[in-house]
């Protein structure tokens, strides 16, 4: 990161935190009930026990790329403040359930919602958090925002949440099937990836007051912001240097995982497909398939689509003419996370 | 019901499931893909082969109360037709995301929705539809109430969607635990039953443009007639008679289910705890259990309660000066949940 972007970043992280705690009821004096300690220990603020804890908070790409954008057209991105905040709820609403959906133990290093508290509380926890993130959308009336903005947002709010569990019902549903096609999993990426950072380049566009013309640019380039990383990830989950990921190289292999590359491979080489149907996951399988998403194209092939995503994302910033140094600093967001080694 | 009440119902059920049936994408020419189609069977439109089927539909009793209220003060009934909706789906999610949470197998005598596509399916669908109720409110703007009542209508039905979830919290919570006090379950039946009714209400009055003090009196009725209508419920439950409630007498003693007058008895008699702590609910249970709840004075206490909420509700509705003819279905409609024998 860039100076600018790092020092944005610092200066406005501890005001979305704040205004997420409001919205979540924390009081620093007293203990949570058990009702807001479960999203209070979703979101890292305290421990099982409900007890204050610092857990690192990610990097907060979503609501840092919503104030951008609102800074960018001139707008004040403090005024935008409860909608970064909103998404950021929105986005910790989905991983409570998609933790109950992937029966997945941890999160961020610590035992998930539903692990420690059970399903039940979970899915209503995860209910209330999603509940609160509409009302943290509801705050920008009195952050300055007119009603007619914020009722627009809000159902792009809406419309986005939906085609979030529309991504969600087609992961899983890939889950049962054989086959599934490249542009279903691309379906399924847009929902579940894209469409989210397109709400959040969105939403900083409309609060700024930005024309119809210059949100779409902004929609745009969110969206293909977040189908380029998705994509990039893929590549990286089996051709990335694992000093660099984190994982070990291939691990989408060895979890036969339906990713891009491999989609791809599997609508090109019948080969592939015998070997996906008929072998368990060893070192060997990984070193064949491989070799077959080499032979057939997949790595050039999904590369080559994420530098179609990346060309138009960044095409669309450049038409949205974002301005200033909020306007370098998303330009240099968009490398940040374009620019991997892939 | 009298005539008018009836007439009014009729008119108005057929535009209210067509509202529905436009949020949630139905398309008469087309089945739906599965993701609707899940929720079109929750509504009962399809069978789970997601092929056209009649279900009778409930008394819909809540959109009823928000659309008299609206027209009570004068207002376009139609004009909050999509609240009406909305507040219709928002009970329906809830009642998708409880069958999962309480293991149900069944509703309204067919299988739930988790039953046939798994929690997964069921989780990520009821969030589908928490999200296109919102969708719903959002359509009150095309329907030309101002931005400004939307989002005040927008805050409440949200802030309503916590208390719903903080309800579910402390019902699932009771069932962990053997001390339940009278005030823990006021305090639940509030927010499971009646700060819905408190929605409804409020939200007609917020759309046909009355005066805060009117709002408050709406809201308070709607409250003080959920809060009548459960304790009135858990009264026929145990002495209810079984040709009326088409439940057999003392059901809900037989499943040890902790209602109003069972944790009134339960405070004030320690026979009775012990009678609960140590024996398996059979007839000769029952009959012991009832004996002690009416020398205690659990009847006559629950009684009181529900008539004392009753007359509340019915002196805020009178406050709030209803007119005309659905004014008068208003109480009608007051009276025909609060009048029933116990």
């Amino acid at each position: 990161m860039t100076d600018f972007l790092k020092q944005f970043s610092d200066d406005l992280l501890p005001t979305l935190e704040q205004e997420m705690q409001t919205v979540l009821q924390v009081n620093r004096q007293v203990k949570p009930d058990a009702f807001y300690g479960m999203m209070h220990y979703h979101m890292g603020w305290v421990d099982a026990d409900l007890n204050p804890v610092m857990v690192k908070s990610g990097k907060r790409i979503r609501p840092l790329s919503c104030l951008l954008t609102c800074a960018a057209i001139g707008g004040n991105w403090q005024q935008a403040i409860p909608a970064a905040a909103a998404i950021e709820l929105l986005h910790n609403f989905s991983l409570i359930h998609d933790d109950i959906e992937d029966a997945g133990l941890t999160r961020r290093g610590r035992d998930t919602v539903w692990k420690i508290w059970g399903i039940e509380q979970a899915i209503n926890i995860g209910d209330a958090m999603f509940a609160l993130a509409h009302l943290a959308m509801n705050r920008l009336i009195e952050h300055g925002v007119t009603a007619d903005i914020v009722i627009q947002a809000l159902r792009r709010f809406d419309e986005t949440s939906i085609h979030l569990t529309q991504g969600q019902h087609a992961d899983m549903d890939f889950e049962t099937r054989n086959h599934v096609t490249v542009e279903e999993y691309v379906a399924m990426i847009t929902g579940k990836t894209a469409v989210m950072l397109a709400l959040c380049t969105e939403l900083g566009a409309l609060i700024a007051g930005a024309a119809p013309q210059i949100v779409q640019h902004y929609h745009q380039f969110g969206r293909s912001l977040g189908l380029a990383f998705q994509i990039i990830d893929d590549i990286l989950g089996i051709w990335g240097d694992e000093n660099l990921t984190g994982k070990s190289a291939a691990t989408d292999i060895l979890t036969k995982k339906k990713t891009f590359p491999v989609l791809y491979g599997l609508s090109q080489s019948r080969e592939l497909q015998t070997l996906y149907a008929n072998n368990e996951a060893n070192d060997s399988f990984v070193i064949n398939v491989v070799n077959l998403l080499d032979q057939y194209g997949a790595y050039d092939y999904a590369r080559q689509t994420a530098l179609t995503h990346s060309q138009n994302a960044l095409s669309h910033l450049e038409s949205a003419q974002p301005q200033g140094p909020h306007g370098e600093a998303l330009f240099q967001l968009a490398n940040t996370l374009l620019k991997r080694d892939y």
